[in-house]
């Protein structure tokens, strides 16, 4: 039996220690940042509508998400296991769920508080640096907010748990992921469908500009940043944060028994100090580009962060396996666990940063692949849409592919042991995300800032250098957003990877009970040989299945601004005071239909990522429910990177023609170039995000079911029946939301051809 | 030893004749075509014009591809293999892939006299049946020419070589496929190139109608529709025919021995009679939607199909599997033959009637999905772009599932044993392409039907009901293109899944001669274990080149169409009498760039096919090749049908909006629509149908080195170094072509730049 030493307890406790003391640094950034002045009575009038509407959305979606969790909570207590674990397995989800809103509440809150003081700051003389630093601290509380939150949580989970602290863990990692996907995924739609809606009739129909107060969606755009990229982008993180944990402690104890269950707390601990790093060394001077700023504070915090990880290595570590407790067979490993350890850190830590450089690379201002997106606007519309795909498809190309070089980097350190490279590959994705500290608190420049300039045109209290200001800043804020991207969707792959590996374990340790038993089982549905046709089957039900859920998060986009275009449209039409300024748009109506179609929206892409791996697993068996891991975990990182870089490479590119180049704004070259950004809206910010937590709940979810799912597998007519009986039910359940939301779809249709009827044509 | 019996001898000889004979009804239905009447000299003239284009681009390509096929020829060479077997599937190689360019050449030369034959049966009284004959008559020659030669090629093979015909018609299958792949992507890129840059200048900047003879483009436009939706498809069908052969034969040999030889060939020759009634009793009645006659004659020839294999299993198989010869392990395969056998020919042809209603149901005119993306126009064309995606991603999604159903279905078939299942997949593969000559002839509606139109606007000679007759045939060939490219991806997850059981086949003969020689070998390398990080990788890696692959054929049009675009305005601006047609423009030039770009680009994408699982399977083993390949299967039935699909319902959105809907021609919803229909030309005529070819070239490579990656995966240092050096030549090849068109890709753009400062601002 596995021991948990007092030394082990203490340094556990210390570690809550450390992520209770990244809280309180959380606690003093925030109060930074609200020191900072408010701006003028106009500017705050604006704030507290937008404030007033994420309060509300959020609130409501909370309430929406917490009946979804009393049901999974529930659920949890069905599944087979120990008793003290399942009861602390499903506390734990609640927990994990519970932070992972908060975190997004609090990205939120602080997010709709920090615009309005960027837009005061860059109206005063030094309002770069100024504004700079506030959005960036705003990010930074998010950012420690994260990284305090998840140390807690799994550092207390180790505390009273002990070496049951992985099952635990399942459910702390669970809770956190479903959360976060249905908050990336509600907030995505809100957020584009307020965006795409404003545009389309804005500045595409009527002329005016982005942010104009006559459109009556400005208000719900600006919303929409905040419950979409700030609150969800926050929980996608902390979710990263905790599954990459959970991945790395459950291999950690197999793989060196006690002090697998510390060291990859160390390396997030580590990591706590590098974020606080990042967030105070990264500055802009005077006028340089952004993303330089960015560079520099990353690569500073990511060498300091390798260091350290290494050096808390050799420290802690033996500098033999035979010294560990680990239970499984590594085979005839002579490796130094000090060395590897530390070489699978590093190879995260570098994972990030070219990433870093092929995402900046693939969607910055001043890059190949963004520049000729905006030459072929020369050519209209088609033409950036299409060479945005194509950079989209490329850049995913070469992410997918530094992913892959890193596992088998790993891989190669591991020296054929399977256990030992699946705990490195966990290791890696904790190196990984002791970078994420500052990239978090760049990637909020984006929201904020995006809002500071709504803010300041709706006032109109800013002059044309301030608005100058935010714009660029905003820039900056789109390329860090597709980087943070590309960090999550690693480490997604990093840790469904490593899940595998307790996957794999989980169905094994059932299998030995079953054939205690004496029982026979179906050979077919344990086969993970992909050469198997089920097994086969099972890659491209898991394909589809990302494909499914990035067409139904997008189509919730076009139909729901669909409803703001009628919506803005109607209210230009029977209030024509309103292009004279004479009356006042009724924002709040925008902002209400944002929140019930997202709301209403949400429900059945978050139904196929919980229910479709359960149909799979027990209609096909733990074979074929692997190969559908393997299935969306390959189309799942290409879809997510190609979502994202087109989308940030589209949002440039118009950036660039708005800088000036093809003719500027007004042209048709600039015409183009809005159409690629609208259509890569819900890319970037709701279907291509989504991807990553979409991965690890279908992945924690089977890791849940496996025991069941081999229970059942016994070819006994009862079992069977029952097993049938809940693959066809969880089926049901996934495909009935789907033709739920094929339904409304078509009323909504219909709803807006008797619209259309009655206007004049345009 | 397996023997080869007089009577199945006689059987495949009469297989062969039957072949001979499809060819021979092939030759009379290409009488009937070309003894309609040809037109005004004014419409034989510009057909002159396209017929020169044509054959010039297909000449010029087959010398291009002639070097390549010999590289590939002398690489067969230095496979491991017994001599006699080497020699044949080498020359097996050539004949497939002469085979392959014949078909395309001959589906190219016929629908360059029928369009023009087309055009002027427009114009006469009962103009509907008569056009519809002739344009349908064509496809009849290339649905016959397919069967016929593809029966004839097999039959051939396994009388000559008997029991080794597996192994040489490896040889044949893969010839077909690399041709193909390369004809349709090269034709692909030219038909994009042409139509988008005509579209482009014409429609948009200039406001002139599509094929207005003042358009420079519109010859090449013509020229395109040829090499690419005729010829390309053609090929691409006719690879479908013989790797499904192909894998059905390998594994019909293992499962049933010398029966397993000779029935998927009777169910082929079934195909035969099948096509041939198809082609005799599909005809459009009065004024009856096309689809609606496909329909009908679909599953008319569908069932009769059925039927027919049915009762040759049942005449030719005996009843239990104890009486036939194969090799296999087949566990306690109580089933019976005859009843397997004709029920997985029955799933496949029933698959062929869900694909076909799927597709037709997502891109018809008529129904609700293209209906909603013709709605989205009326908020501008980031909408209809964003809904198309959105119809794309649902279809792929469901064809995907009923795919995988019908493989579950297959699977259920064979008891639980493995390679029944594999061999009942093939012959799934088989039923479903009995009912292929139907579909194929309707196909060839769309590009005929389109150049009948084209050469009737250029000429000037045709009144507006034979136009509308035209457009009414076109808008069916836009749903018939669809569905055939869903049912080609549908044969290649067939034919693939099946190939997946001879390379596994392949991997463990090839590990049991090297045990023999008492060798080690690095295990990591052979795990067929989805859960081994390493072939995680690999899925990972053969989804990545899907995408890559899908974004190069994107990329490559385009940039062909930036460089066309470029030259008709050229013209325009230094000719201005073009436009008032005191002048005629240059046509040649545009044909000659589309040649110059499109074999220039065509390289990248097929060196890539070939070198990627070349790469990934000595560099890292046999497993992750495994991996590779279930990746690249999985993704690449849901992007290429995605792709296909939503192309055709963009195409078909603009139909609809042509024919009034939303405001009609001229409207702002018109030219949302048109940059839809823009978007997706390269969609489904380019990056979607080549996904076909390109799955089954990169399993059929896998399946050609998996002996030699085995041979050098002992751990021996010189075979290590080997293994790792050929590894790093295919992936610098793969590389390097990628890197090239980067470095292409960067000149055009600072070429284009330097022609638009030249030029005053539109």
């Amino acid at each position: 039996m596995l021991t948990f030493g007092s030394s082990s307890i203490t340094i556990v406790a210390v570690i809550a220690v450390i992520g209770l003391a990244a809280l309180v640094c959380a606690a003093a950034l925030r109060r930074q940042v609200l020191a900072a002045p408010e701006g003028t009575p106009g500017m705050q009038e604006i704030a507290q509508g937008v404030q007033e509407g994420a309060s509300a959305y959020l609130s409501r979606q909370f309430r929406t998400l917490a009946l979804f969790a009393v049901v999974v909570f529930a659920l949890l207590f069905l599944l087979p296991g120990d008793g003290g674990v399942r009861v602390g397995r499903s506390i734990a989800f609640l927990v994990g769920a519970g932070f992972s809103a908060a975190i997004g509440y609090l990205g939120m809150w602080l997010a709709v508080r920090a615009n309005v003081r960027v837009a005061a700051a860059a109206t005063r003389p030094d309002g770069r640096a100024d504004g700079a630093r506030i959005a960036f601290r705003t990010g930074g509380v998010v950012g420690m907010s994260v990284v305090g939150l998840g140390l807690l949580g799994a550092a207390l989970v180790v505390l009273v748990y002990r070496t049951d602290a992985p099952a635990v863990l399942e459910g702390f990692g669970f809770g956190a992921a479903l959360l976060a996907m249905f908050m990336r995924v509600g907030g995505g739609i809100f957020t584009k469908a307020a965006d795409v809606g404003a545009d389309l009739v804005g500045k595409v129909e009527q002329g005016i500009p982005e942010d104009d107060p006559r459109n009556a969606a400005t208000i719900a755009d600006n919303v929409g940043d905040n419950v979409g990229d700030c609150a969800g982008m926050a929980a996608d993180l902390f979710e990263s944060y905790a599954v990459t944990l959970v991945a790395a402690l459950i291999l950690g104890k197999a793989v060196m028994g006690e002090q697998g269950l510390v060291f990859p707390l160390i390396v997030t601990a580590v990591g706590a100090f590098v974020a606080l790093l990042g967030v105070l060394v990264t500055r802009v001077r005077g006028s340089e580009n952004g993303l330089a700023a960015i560079n520099r504070g990353f690569y500073i915090s990511a060498v300091v962060g390798a260091l350290l990880a290494a050096v808390a290595a050799f420290v802690y570590l033996p500098s033999s396996f035979a010294e560990l407790s680990g239970t499984a067979e590594l085979g005839d490993a002579t490796a130094d666990p000090r060395v590897v350890a530390s070489l699978a850190v590093v190879i995260g830590v570098v994972l990030a940063g070219i990433i870093l450089w092929i995402t900046g690379y693939f969607t910055g201002t001043t890059s190949k692949p963004t520049l000729h997106v905006a030459a072929t606007s020369r050519t209209g519309a088609a033409t950036v849409v299409l060479s945005g795909i194509g950079v989209g498809f490329e850049s995913a190309v070469y992410t997918a592919g530094v992913i892959a070089a890193a596992i088998c980097g790993v891989f190669l350190l591991a020296g054929g042991s399977l256990w030992l490279s699946l705990f490195l590959v966990a290791l890696a994705g904790c190196g990984l995300l002791t970078t994420v500290g500052v990239i978090v608190a760049m990637d909020t420049f984006g929201p904020v800032s995006d809002n500071a300039q709504g803010i300041a045109e709706m006032s109109g209290e800013v002059d044309e250098e301030a608005a100058q200001i935010l714009t660029d800043l905003d820039a900056v804020g789109n390329t860090t957003k597709a980087i943070t991207k590309g960090i999550a969707i690693a480490t997604a792959v990093l840790a469904a990877t490593a899940l595998f590996g307790s996957y794999a374990d989980a169905v094994s340790t059932a299998l030995g009970e079953v054939a205690e038993r004496g029982a026979g089982l179906v050979p077919a549905m344990l086969s993970f040989e992909i050469v198997s046709p089920v097994t086969l089957v099972g890659v491209i039900l898991g394909a589809a299945t990302v494909f499914l859920f990035s067409g139904l998060a997008i189509d919730a986009v076009t139909r729901a601004a669909g409803a703001i275009v009628f919506e803005v449209r109607r209210q230009f039409r029977e209030h024509p005071g309103i292009m004279t300024y004479e009356e006042r748009p009724e924002y709040g109506r925008v902002v209400d239909i944002c929140t019930r179609d997202s709301l209403r929206e949400l429900a059945t892409p978050g139904l196929l990522a919980a229910f479709a791996p359960i149909a799979v697993g027990f209609g096909l068996g733990v074979g074929p429910l692997a190969g559908f891991l393997g299935g969306a975990i390959g189309a799942g990182v290409l879809m997510a990177v190609f979502l994202a870089n087109s989308g940030g490479a589209w949002d440039n590119a118009k950036k660039i023609v708005e800088d000036g180049a093809f003719g500027g704004k007004g042209s048709e070259a600039h015409a183009a170039t809005v159409i690629g950004d609208t259509v890569g809206d819900p890319f970037k910010d709701t279907a291509g995000p989504a991807i990553n937590p979409l991965i690890k709940v279908m992945n924690l979810v089977s890791l849940l079911i496996a025991p069941a799912v081999v229970m059942l597998s016994v070819p006994a007519d009862a079992n069977q029946a029952w097993r049938i009986g809940i693959a066809l039910v969880a089926a049901g359940i996934a495909f009935g939301a789907v033709i739920m939301s094929r339904l409304r779809a078509a009323r909504v249709d219909r709803e807006q051809a008797d619209e259309t009827a009655g206007v004049p044509a345009r």
